[in-house]
Parts: structure tokens; sequence; C-alpha cells
């Protein structure tokens, strides 16, 4: 299945300069998917246990819920500043075009969980590594960070040291 | 399965006199997970044919796109203002604590597909309600509104004229 096809680019969002993928039309198509939540849940390797997957707030919540199920794990949202009720850990990180602050529930993960953390791309890596921060903080083992797509030519996995995996790659 | 035992109360959150429930534990726990998404999809008419699940920013993009796979739907996202990248139609709507503004992409739905809204929680009704105009104003038919839980003594059914359903009651 060509999903490439199902991702559009579009000029200047959210900022001139910047090409933004739009994996919308790919999420309104029933088949693509369930072949992407499949793909990605086959990128992770075979005997590894996942006992929860991390999706990154907005988008990384579609498929991580989808890909939990696959593996039998439970879901932990990561959230952007004063999203999450209970108490949380935070950890400020340059995006792309900007900065914000991600947080996570203190009780989201037990020591010596191993966690799965899902985004829909990885662009310059910052999200993501602040996410692996939070996930050390908390005691947990980060058994890869797969994402619907990478774009290669920002070199984010150069960011991360841990197992990095993509369905997609420009 | 007893979930009610996974949600819990935040008291003042995000603001004084609110008793926010927190399905962060629900989510974290992988069969209570899947126990939900199953249910969720069984709320639906058997021969209800749904075309598009549409997942409501943030919480509702998470259970959004486990129904949309139960049901062999595609999924749509609406989102707060200014965060989806192509032409949108947008809504301003009243909720439970201030307004807020949510877009649609103007492609997301054609003329006539069956349309399954889905957030968490249904509360005044305010959100879903901005929701189903934006479905009708693409020329939408929705085959229902579902939600996790519903806090009844808000009354958020009586400004719906669509089928409401949830897993739990409050």
């Amino acid at each position: 299945m060509n999903i490439k096809e199902l991702i559009r680019d579009i000029p200047d969002f959210p900022k001139p300069g910047i090409i933004f993928k739009d994996i919308t039309p790919l999420l309104a198509n029933s088949e693509a998917l369930v072949y992407v939540a499949d793909q990605l849940a086959e990128l992770i390797p075979t005997n590894a246990k996942v006992d929860k997957v991390i999706g990154i707030e907005a988008r990384g919540f579609i498929l991580g819920g989808m890909i939990a199920q696959r593996l039998g794990a439970g879901f932990v949202p990561v959230r952007k500043k004063g999203k999450l009720p209970s108490d949380t850990y935070s950890k400020s990180y340059g995006l792309e075009y900007g900065e914000d602050v991600l947080e996570i529930h203190q009780d989201a993960i037990k020591k010596g969980e191993r966690i799965l953390i899902h985004d829909d791309v990885l662009a310059t890596g910052g999200t993501a590594k602040a996410v692996c921060e939070l996930v050390e903080q908390l005691g947990g083992e980060i058994v890869q960070c797969n994402f619907i797509m990478e774009l290669s030519f920002l070199n984010g996995k150069d960011k991360l040291d841990y197992p990095i995996a993509s369905v997609l790659q420009y």
C-alpha cells in the first residue's frame, strides 16, 4: 500500500518556509489507518515486551492507542503544559518552529516498565528527546521511539539515544 | 469490568469548583483500554454503517482511532483553532469552563457520509454541538455522538439533536 500518496504537503504551515506533512488524508482512509497502525506495531522487535505506549499530544494520540492495543499495552498521554490534571513532571524543549513544555503524570510509569514512545513525525527530535527524559525521570525503560514518518534531513535521530523506527522516510 | 474504579476525581481542575474526571488510569490499563473501545463500538446500532469517526481534540483522539478501526471507518480530527494545516471551517462554542473555537478540514467529509462523533466526556454539550454543526455544514449524516462518560447532571444531551450514547453515566 502506497501511503505516501495519502500524505500531502502544505507549504508555509505553521510558518513561512516550513512544508508541513499533513497526515489527515491518511487517517481518513480506513484501510490506510489500519495499515499504518499494523506497520508501526511491526517496527517493534518481535520479542520486545512493551508495558505502555506513550502518545505525544496531539497527533501522537491517534495511532498511539491503536498501537497500544496491538501490543497489549496501556496508553500514557504526554501533554502540553497545564493539560494533565494530576501531579506532573515537565520538560521544556525546542521544536522545529518555537519552544514548548511537555508534561507527564508522575504516576504514569512505574520503575522498570518498558515503554514505547510514539509520535506522528520525527523532525528535529526535540520533542521526542524531552519525552525520553521524562520517561528516564520516572525510571521507565525505553524500548523504541517510533513515528509514522521521519524527516531524515533534519537529523532528529542524532538527538536520541534510543532505537528509532519509522514507517516512512523523507 | 468495573472501569469506574479507573477514573479518578481531581478537585478544582481546571478551575476552582470543577471536579475533573481523569481517565488516564483507565487508559494506562491495557485491559480497560481495549474494554472501553469495545464498549464504545458496541454502542452503535448493529446495522448502522459508519464511514468516518470524528475524534475531538485532544482526548477524543485516543479512543477515536480505536473505534474507527473496529467499525472499518476512517478517522477525522476536529481540532482547536489554527492546528489543522489545510482549509477549514470553524465554529466557536462555550464549554463548561470558558470559550473556544473548533475547526474541521473542508475536505474531511463528503456529502452523505455517515459520521460517528466521539469524545471522552459529554459535559454541557457545547463542544459536541459545535462539532455536529461542522458536520452538518459539510453535508455529513450524524449516526451518533458517543462518549466514554456522560455527566448527566449537566444536561448536555438536551443540546444535541442526534442519538447520544455513553459507556458510563455520572
